[in-house]
Parts: structure tokens; C-alpha cells; sequence
């Protein structure tokens, strides 16, 4: 199965997950920040068997490991700046989640809403609570376990400075019709986060977030985010937000 | 850096894991069990950058990705049997833990004791909690954000049904004095969870406990262990326990 040696291992591809996210720009910075929005996950077919997930509905929680495929370099940086310091502080890369490390593995805590059985893609895993990038290769799915990985007593370092106040979304009723009714709440919930990065919050711009196959443009400032318009989602926004 | 394909990913090992098993004997089942089990993290020469730990200090708890290296199968099996569950129950192999899995990656989460600067190993992480085999090759450390990590709401599935009843450990005081004094806390917490696996318990019986270079012989039933002798770890346990 997995071929190693003495600097590393080949890990295989288990599932791909299939969120409302083409592009980074807008994706929450951390898994359960934004729970109305869904992921699928679909096994590859090596892995579809019904029998791998045997008892998995009996836990609420899953870790998603899965492959950072957009942050692939041919070198690491030792340093990064989270979007969520302003982007002008360095921290080091194993004090961040950034998708730029070493081995650009990512780890999300999803809910598990349901289990789809007996699709043409086999069992599909339905979550919630994603941020991941459709399309984003999973190398492997563990359930939840509070009584090891719940930690009430951890403290987050630097992580909790900066917790940025929710900002309040202005969508016109005209607009708002535009979104399918299942994803209106997740769309407000991942504007009301301010996805713009911090150090190039500009209150005059207007920003593009690529979701669900449409294009949703936005003012923000401090306070407000400002729906301008929705329409498909044609042209790709050019900005980019990384994990932190 | 990595090389990655349709099908899968090459990652490298970042750092080498240094605890006191020797032996997947007698490993807590999970990480956070046993908090006075400690390990020493040491990177590997490439990724021994101090600034790649910046702000680390300033988290509690690390998530450590590691290769569960003892554990590598030419093929994978859809169930498994979980110690816990008395060896007898399947459940499907993304429901668990184990070790045994189509991607050998561990995840566990510890305590950041200590940051040791400048060792002639460079900077080494001294963490507790810990529930790896020594040597094992880490592939990852994050920070533990708890405001995304812990979910106090989760459901823990069959792994909530069977939480053993510790058991109570009698050790002579002389045998006691054979274990380094930072040592005895950590070993006879690691006795109480009972390491046999529920399969084989067998009241009869005596087991060895390879620890911190020590090899503790003791026997247990449903409500004592009763160490019977602590002395040079010279030979090797027979019996495996594998994670959950």
C-alpha cells in the first residue's frame, strides 16, 4: 500500500471532498467556524466499502486529513504571516495552521451530518463545518474523540489575540434570491467573517467571493459587509486568504 | 520538497519522537491519558530552523502528525478490532483509530512542556501526554487552536461505552525504588489503565511492561495490578496492545 524510507512515506489519496469553495478566497480560516456550510465526501473507489465505516455514525465529530493540493512548493519558508495577525507578523510555521509547511497536510475538524448510502459514488460522508477547497484530496478520515482530543484547559497562543469582532451583512431581499434558500445562511455566516485579508482591508474595493457557482460582490469596513451584487460565477476573484 | 500525483503524495519526515516505550505494550490508548508520560521531539537536521517555533511557546497543547511506523501493511482492511471493545467487535477502520489504517498517520495531542533551546539537537520540544513509541517519525506539528479543536458537544460513538474502571496499582515500596523518581507517577498511571488487551486478560498470567529502560512484570485482574518484580529491560514482551 504506502511505499516508506528512512526520510519519509507515500501516503495515497482516500476520497476527494467536494465543498462550495473553488477558490480560497472566502473559505473560513478554520473548520466549525461557518457550520451551514456542507462538504461531501466522496471515497475513491479502491476505498468504497461499506464496511471501512462500520459504527462511524455513532460519532457526531470526524478529523479530515487532507492534502493542502493548492499549496504545493518546492521549498518550505520557516516563518509565515497569518492573515489573521494583519499579515505583517511572522510566526513560526508550526505555531500556524498555514497550508505552506513542510508536509502540506491539513486537519479540519468536521460535524458529521450523515452518512449517504448506496450512492453511485458508493457512501458519501456528508459534513459540516468545512474549509476546504472543493476538490481537496483526503488521505484520511478518524473519528472525533472528546475524551482525548477535546482539550477545554488548551490555551491558543496568539491565535486568540485577534479574535476579529463579526461584521454585519447588508444584502438587499432582491439579492438574497438570488442564492439558493439552503445556502443563504452559510454565504452571510462566511461574510459576516470578513474574509478579506486584514492587511489589504480596503474600505473602497470591491471584493469577489467565488461560491456555490456564484460570484457574490462586497464593500466592507469595520462594521459592515455590503452585498453589491450576485450573479454566476464567472470570472475568478484575485484575491487569496491562506489559513492562518 | 514533496512530490504528489493523481493518486497521492510523498511526505518527509520532520523530527524524530523520543518517549519511553520501547514496546507498543503498555502505550495508553490514546494521547492525554497518562499526563506524566513524556517525549522529546527532535527535528531533523533540515527543519531544525529556531524560527520555525516562533510564538509556538504561547500554545498549551501541539497536535503531533506522525507514521505510525511499526504499523505499516502491504494492504489495508476495511474493519478492525479494537482492543477496547475486548478484541471481538469490528467497526470499520475510519470509525477508529488504529494504527492499522490505508494511511499509517497518527494523530495525537499533547502538552507543551517545554521548549529546550539550543541543544546540540537544536531546539527540542518537550512535550507530556504522550502516546507514541520511541523513534517514532513525526510528520507534523500544528498548534491546537482550541476555539476550532475542542467541541465539548461531540458524540464519542462505541469508543463512550467501554471506559474501563482504572484499576488500582499495588507496588512493593522496594520495587518502587528501582523506577527514577520522575518516572513512578507516569508508569503507574500507565498500570492503572490496565495495558492487556480485554481479549486476553487473563488473571493467571504474568505480563512485562518494557519502560523508560526497565522492564516491570506484574499481574492484573478486574480490579488490582500487582507489580511483581521491576528489573533491566533484557528481553521482550510478548504481548502488542494497538491503538483504538
Amino acid at each position: 500500500m504506502e511505499q516508506s524510507g528512512a526520510d519519509g512515506l507515500k501516503v495515497r489519496y482516500i476520497a476527494d471532498i467536494y465543498t462550495d469553495f473553488e477558490e480560497k478566497f472566502g473559505i473560513p480560516r478554520q473548520s466549525g467556524l461557518v457550520e451551514g456550510l456542507t462538504g461531501r465526501i466522496v471515497f475513491r473507489p479502491e476505498y468504497r466499502v461499506p464496511e471501512a465505516l462500520r459504527g462511524l455514525e455513532g460519532f457526531s465529530h470526524l478529523w479530515v486529513l487532507f492534502d493542502f493540493s493548492q499549496a504545493h512548493r518546492d521549498d518550505w519558508q520557516p516563518t509565515v504571516r497569518p492573515p489573521r495577525l494583519g499579515g505583517n507578523r511572522r510566526v513560526g510555521v508550526f505555531a500556524s495552521r498555514s497550508p505552506f509547511r513542510p508536509n502540506p497536510i491539513g486537519l479540519s475538524c468536521v460535524k458529521l451530518e450523515r452518512i449517504e448510502r448506496g450512492t453511485p459514488d458508493g457512501d458519501v460522508l456528508v459534513v459540516s463545518g468545512v474549509d476546504m477547497l472543493s476538490g481537496t484530496p483526503v488521505l484520511d478520515i478518524k473519528p472525533y474523540l472528546p475524551y482525548a482530543d477535546c482539550r477545554p484547559d488548551a490555551a491558543g497562543g496568539y491565535a486568540e489575540e485577534v479574535f476579529g469582532a463579526k461584521r454585519e451583512v447588508n444584502i438587499d431581499p432582491e439579492l438574497l434570491r438570488e442564492i439558493p434558500a439552503d445556502k443563504r445562511g452559510a454565504l452571510v455566516e462566511c461574510l459576516a467573517q470578513d474574509p478579506r485579508p486584514s492587511y489589504q482591508a480596503d474600505n473602497a474595493r470591491v471584493y469577489g467571493l467565488k461560491f456555490a457557482g456564484l460570484e457574490v460582490k462586497f464593500r466592507a469596513d469595520d462594521k459592515y459587509i455590503t452585498v453589491i451584487s450576485v450573479g454566476p460565477g464567472a470570472e475568478a476573484a484575485q484575491d487569496e486568504a491562506a489559513h492562518e
